[in-house]
């Protein structure tokens, strides 16, 4: 799709959706997320221009169907994927994606850290219609040999680049970790969860140097704006426990995301933050507050943030919950967690799990932001409910292919597709079908209720 | 447990818990809830005395462990058991009983419409050490050939007083839902998608009388403080969809129940309010709060509420959202949703689902509450997630079973118990790991840190 619009951009000498927002251009990658997210192009344009909306999307990357992140659109999902050492392959990333996309995620992840990370990007890319983020300090490790002491600034610039052409639509850079937070992070219960963090943690150690992803931002910045990657500025910090959550290393970090967010668009780099983590349900309407105080408004891209620390196995479902009152207090996208979560590598039906729980999470938060009709499909569906439509019900679930199967589960035979009853209730206790029975006549109701309401007062006043 | 401390009361006029309450007793009940909720046992007499915690402990229940509903206690939930006409036995319910005890679901409620109801009760209540709940409605109209229009006020006493005799601790009773509503519910999308409610309105308008539950409730609180079962109020007219949410009929209902609390406050029975069903994210603290006033702050009894209707399949997460947004805003009992609610009658897997997900959510609340103490749980997990602790890692995880298979699905191995490492990043990329071995010298840490911010510092200040 974006073959062309990408071409007739080639001699300009910036690329970045910012840089035609601030010139007041309305891009066809604009356009085209309007149209979709029902928004005026202009909006789009001026929420792009100010920094409050980012179109993830690498001029390489053609293939792309443009979506937004930001307030003003609908609320967004990210599925992580990615090897490990110990398991998964080129296949099996593939299959992940495909999973992903199957399930609407909105944007994915390619977190790998085993096997032929560049092979694995290239067949993850090729295969999405989806933006493609990563964590770049993976495979800059991988190509030092795991030997973090052998980092150097070079290394680091050159695997970004080399990403960058390839087609990744968006980063996550370890950038606001600095030495002078390291004594916070001695008093934490966790310290650093993220393994970015603890990366660039180790080599500062080593180096008693500064966070190379700071020293060297601008330089950064210069590919991001040649091939208009956008910039997530990672959370090296984010709380891996309760106990952590909203302490001074965690808002200490924010505090300089929100810095480094200036300098990138003063470069015309796209940007949004990411955030926590584990957070008490108390606490995360403040932590949404404070990010876009500190960042500029510049979209928020949350983790969870899970609400306890012992649902290991169901952490899709404490992050969700997390990820749903985050999402309604302004975060603009939420990166999913699966149910194996602090416990070993996501396979695809964990992607899926993920997925559904993380588009319910987003789906509730569009709808209590009171966003204009997202509770169409809502209501479509209760319709399709309270006329027995089993198929439309099917259809509109987010999950047909589930929904069909737990139906089915009891009452498999297709007679039942028509039937108005569930095996929930049976056909004698259906609630739905009893009230259309009784509300047939909805004048003679009214009478009814009319004389009932009188003899009552009567009653209530005799007793007073 | 309970046979000696009932057998004492024996000559006692009334039995009631909040009768010994009101009189300044405290009772065995009492002392033992005081002890599981860590909570002075005077509070506990006060707080049940005002109304404003109940034990639902049916005084034939004898093998009952007492729990307690209420703000100022643990936040509880339910798992709603029971068979259709199309599904399930007494086996298959003593099955979902047995799993519900074993995820420690605090009360469990047998909603049976098929199958012999009598024996399948008693079955339940005999394998249960939680308290029973029902919604007699369904046994009603089973003894009456399920011919709505053959029940009648005296059938209705008599199957509560058969069920109170066999030991259920509190019954659903839908009688706030009045004749004058009537004509509220044929403005909804869904209109009534309560059982009970629906089945109460049949009657109501083959008759042209008022609600029969509302018309006797005298008699009925004669039984409940008979054998001190607590009165679960039904909301006849929960909101089906997000689209009837908060409605005319919804709220007018409330306010009747509130009305009925103060009437059985009187003959000290026992109350807990049901409420919501599908509220939006945005809706649900007002309606925890609306409760409050309306019904004098008895405990209010939550099933959800789902926050959108498009889950089918997930439903145990869409409601798990809002059930922990709702326990945070002051509900104090959390009903379960299944991942079949909308599909078809839950099997024991199910229940199981279904459970730890409102355990997830329950916890969630009681953490956001500040309840004292709540978060001990969370803390020893991440220190023991941190000191690569697996085995304690599986006890405290509210699924324990779950998490162990989760983790040996890639790592089965036993000598992976020991390892400092999982398949989520492998052995060179674990966080925890590469944290521990930076913060070995915390005062070189700190001398590092200095130097560095000061450095910086001073490359601001050159900068500005």
């Amino acid at each position: 799709m974006r073959t062309s619009w990408v071409k007739e951009r080639e001699s300009d000498p910036v690329k970045t959706q910012m840089y035609y927002a601030k010139q007041g251009v309305i891009t066809e990658e604009m356009e085209y997320v309007a149209k979709v997210e029902d928004l005026s192009p202009e909006l789009v344009r001026s929420e792009i221009a100010r920094g409050r909306m980012i179109i993830p999307a690498n001029v390489n990357h053609t293939s792309l169907e443009p979506m937004a992140i930001g307030l003003a659109a609908r609320c967004k999902i990210n599925a992580n994927i990615g090897s490990s050492a110990i398991a998964s392959d080129v296949q099996g990333e593939v299959e992940k994606m495909q999973v992903s996309q199957h399930y609407k995620a909105d944007t994915a992840m390619d977190l790998s850290t085993g096997g032929d990370l560049d092979e694995i990007r290239k067949a993850v890319i090729e295969s999405s219609k989806i933006p493609i983020g990563t964590v770049p300090i993976y495979q800059i490790l991988h190509d030092v040999g795991n030997k973090i002491e052998d980092l150097s600034i070079e290394v680091m610039l050159e695997v970004l680049e080399r990403q960058a052409k390839q087609g990744v639509s968006y980063f996550t850079i370890h950038a606001g970790f600095l030495l002078e937070t390291m004594p916070k992070i001695a008093k934490r219960k966790m310290g650093i969860v993220s393994r970015g963090g603890s990366l660039m943690a180790a080599w500062m150690m080593h180096y008693h140097r500064e966070n190379p992803f700071y020293t060297a931002f601008d330089d950064i910045l210069d590919i991001c704006a040649k091939y208009d990657v956008s910039l997530s500025l990672g959370d090296s910090l984010r709380p891996g426990c309760l106990a952590d959550a909203s302490d001074d290393a965690q808002l200490g970090e924010l505090k300089v995301l929100g810095e480094l967010t200036l300098r990138a668009w003063e470069k015309n780099v796209q940007v949004m933050i990411e955030g926590p983590g584990h957070v008490p349900l108390n606490q995360i309407e403040r932590n949404m507050k404070l990010q876009r105080e500190l960042c500029h408004e510049a979209p928020f891209y949350i983790l969870g943030p899970l609400v306890t620390d012992i649902a290991a196995g169901y952490d899709h479902i404490s992050s969700a919950i997390g990820a749903a009152v985050g999402g309604w207090h302004g975060a603009s996208m939420l990166c999913y967690v699966t149910p194996k979560e602090h416990l070993g590598l996501p396979n695809a039906n964990d992607v899926r799990e993920g997925i559904i729980a993380y588009k319910i999470a987003a789906h509730a938060a569009d709808i209590a932001r009171g966003r204009k009709g997202a509770r169409d499909i809502d209501d479509e569906m209760s319709d399709a409910r309270y006329s027995f439509n089993w198929e439309k019900q099917f259809e509109l679930a987010l999950d047909s292919e589930r929904a069909r199967e737990y139906h089915d589960e009891t009452l498999p035979q297709d007679v039942f597709k028509e039937a108005e009853f569930c095996s929930m209730c049976g056909p004698k206790f259906c609630s739905y079908k009893i009230t259309q029975n009784i509300m047939d006549n909805p004048e003679a109701i009214e009478q009814i209720a009319r004389e009932a309401k009188e003899e009552r007062l009567w009653e209530l006043k005799k007793m007073n």
